[in-house]
């Protein structure tokens, strides 16, 4: 049975903080085998990849077939129907609209002591993304991934997508072939990431890999983090929904739903001040779970992780609301806009009851690619800003370092740090002189 | 010797990737050692910093004294010289004018499909600031750390600092001051960043925690990574200089020198297109070694790691420096600007021979913490985006519903996630009840 809180209860915060520190997801240990994989990828390249492969995957590769020929995707590609290529394309136009705005602007300015400063941004120049074979292949989130970094400007985006048993799934192909990937490699696991970071004789290395994996994948880009960029570790999904008495609960039972039915270990929690609508939606929810084809684990997610939290007020709701830093947060309340001034870490709001989570999964705009587990109190949501980088840019001229350059000498003598003084005192002194 | 490499020699690729690939730092092994700390400072809170304090730094606390006290901090303060305290207050305006720049907007819009989308920014509520204690001690760098966090508006910012034999660095306190910080901790080490991201009955956990140390400091950093957001792991300092026949060889030997007296993992490099430059700055760098206070760190590291390489112009020595991504790059180049445009990759660059990174240091008002390493290939210095995240914004009408909740609903169904699909087709079923 899932969790029910009452906030104006004698143990609520007792509870509330027991909810909070609830491990949803035991990770294996699997970090030794992990190194193992790495460091055989990176003595042996190719030959290391092809027996991983036909060992975890039964699919025996060659140096040629690591990657997919044009042939070969188009081929896939062509398999798919024509409502769900339409589909794709729509989401991949929306959320390519929504990230162009994203792109950030380079600054420059001279300041009164004469110094010319600014920043300039630049792109990756390569990324690779992982995207998970099997249950978890999502279309939606190869253009989540893909298409921030072609309008961030990544020249060579390569994908890296294990196909168990040679069986691909065409739809994969073809959103990245809408994103426009550059590269798509049939290989998975720690032995893709390692690929990625280091090279072998057929995958050129890159500078960055984003995207979700098992534990392997996950245990496999913290050990690379540092020989390249990585984005966040994502933990399972989870939906906070803040209701009051004027809603669907069909409606907001189903979007509870839609992300217990990710995974057992996501998590489901609505926060509302009507007591008759906690048990409407508690209801509908176990109404669903009669017949819902992932019952099995929408139903375990509810069960173990589910929650339902009855308060006086909605500004309770958003104090804990911030306290849990929701991946997703649906306010379906009269005034949206205005509840959401309050929420001060959460991942994506969605404002009103006519904007369903599912939305934002796929053809909202906004990423989907969103921080878990409580880290949207320090980080966002995938981004063009995951695939830039800034240069500070600096010049001084002959006035600007007599203006500031003796402070610069005073805070280096201080710190000990001789040389760095002298360089400028070298200057100093030429203008004295001169 | 430091290496001398001709870029239009034959054996120029392979010394050129020698000189890339070389390992300048090797890290002990010290993770087991650092997770048995954190462990013990997760799980006997104060009494295991105090503990490891007395062990590590020699110094007997109690929960009361772990933190320093308003008095305590005014005592030491007042000790700092005028004109040093005036020179960290010119450093702190300059770098408090520039990062304000840096606050990113909030957006907000409505699409041609009625649908209104954008995203909101908001501070971490808490950071934690690692400064090391000892030579690494830099008030500069509390500077750096510190100031774009209050800008960014960070509520609450923590700084702790090992003070072994009870030796506190009264300019570190006094920058910390000046950059507004709230606590200051004497404590360092794993059990330092321990107490951060977890807490302690004395010390309140944070969000995100910055700033350099060692070895254990590191490993500890890229465990908690998750639990709170951290920095990159940063590594020993680079400097490239990449110069012309128009120069002070003597400037540009300080400058080099400056950044190899910080280690002796440190790494200079000078890339010319004329090779008596080449030759005057060698002599110079000599020269200078003979007398510099650190010259057996700066020779070590001029020594080992130090290189000086001869181009035939100045768009081969911007090809190279791109496969270099130094931290910091020096143009001391007649036109700098147009140099710049062709950098890709670089922490920071300095225009023109006026500008010694030095000022870059302490001074100029960019950020003196950069990405090492190679690491400027996919990510940038410290700023105030460091401490900011952001949220996304959606809210749908009953028309975008209408417009794109069906494509949603294919999607949804071609991902075999029928809540996802139901909870937008629940919608556009009461709509067309309607």
């Amino acid at each position: 049975m899932p969790v029910f809180l009452d906030a104006s209860a004698d143990d609520f915060e007792a509870q509330f903080t027991a909810l909070l520190s609830a491990k949803r997801e035991d990770s294996p240990d699997v970090d030794d085998t992990v190194a193992a994989i790495i460091k055989d990828v990176r003595e042996r390249g190719d030959a290391a990849l092809i027996e991983l492969t036909a060992k975890f995957d039964r699919l025996e590769l060659t140096p040629e077939t690591l990657r997919f020929s044009t042939s070969e995707i188009n081929e896939l590609v062509a398999q798919v129907p024509t409502h769900d290529r339409e589909a794709l394309e729509l989401a991949a136009e929306r959320i390519r609209a929504y990230h162009e705005r994203q792109k950030p602007a380079d600054e420059s300015w001279t300041d009164e002591s004469g110094a010319t400063l600014g920043w300039r941004w630049t792109p990756v120049s390569a990324a690779g993304l992982y995207v998970p074979g099997g249950l978890a292949s999502y279309p939606s989130s190869v253009l989540m991934n893909a298409i921030p970094a072609k309008v961030a400007g990544v020249e060579r985006l390569a994908i890296v997508v294990p196909t168990p048993d040679g069986q691909a799934n065409p739809l994969v192909l073809l959103a990245a072939q809408i994103a426009g990937v550059d590269e798509i490699y049939r290989i998975g696991g720690a032995q893709a990431v390692a690929a990625l970071a280091y090279g072998t004789q057929s995958i050129d290395p890159v500078d960055k890999i984003t995207g979700p994996g098992n534990a392997f994948v996950a245990a496999a880009k913290r050990r690379v983090f540092g020989k390249v960029g990585i984005d966040m570790i994502a933990g399972p999904s989870e939906i906070l929904v803040i209701a009051d008495r004027d809603n669907n609960p069909e409606w907001l039972a189903l979007d509870m739903l839609s992300q217990a039915e990710h995974d057992e270990s996501a998590q489901a929690i609505l926060i509302t001040d009507d007591p008759a609508m906690a048990k409407a939606v508690e209801a509908a929810v176990e109404r669903n779970l009669t017949s819902l084809e992932r019952r099995e684990i929408a139903g375990a997610s509810w069960r173990d992780f589910g929650a339902v939290i009855i308060v006086q007020d909605l500004d309770k709701a958003a104090e804990l609301s911030n306290r849990i830093a929701p991946e997703h947060l649906e306010l379906c309340v009269a005034d949206a806009e205005g509840l959401s001034e309050k929420i001060t870490h959460a991942g994506a709001i969605f404002l009103g009851a006519w904007t369903p989570e599912a939305i934002g999964d796929y053809v909202g705009g906004p990423n989907h690619v969103l921080p878990t587990a409580r880290s949207a109190r320090f980080s966002s949501g995938l981004s063009v800003m995951d695939f830039v980088k800034r240069t500070t840019l600096a010049r001084m001229t002959p006035e600007s370092l007599r203006a500031i350059g003796p402070a610069a000498e005073t805070l280096a003598i201080s710190e000990s740090l001789e040389a760095h003084g002298l360089s400028v005192r070298a200057r100093l002194n030429h203008l004295n002189e001169g």
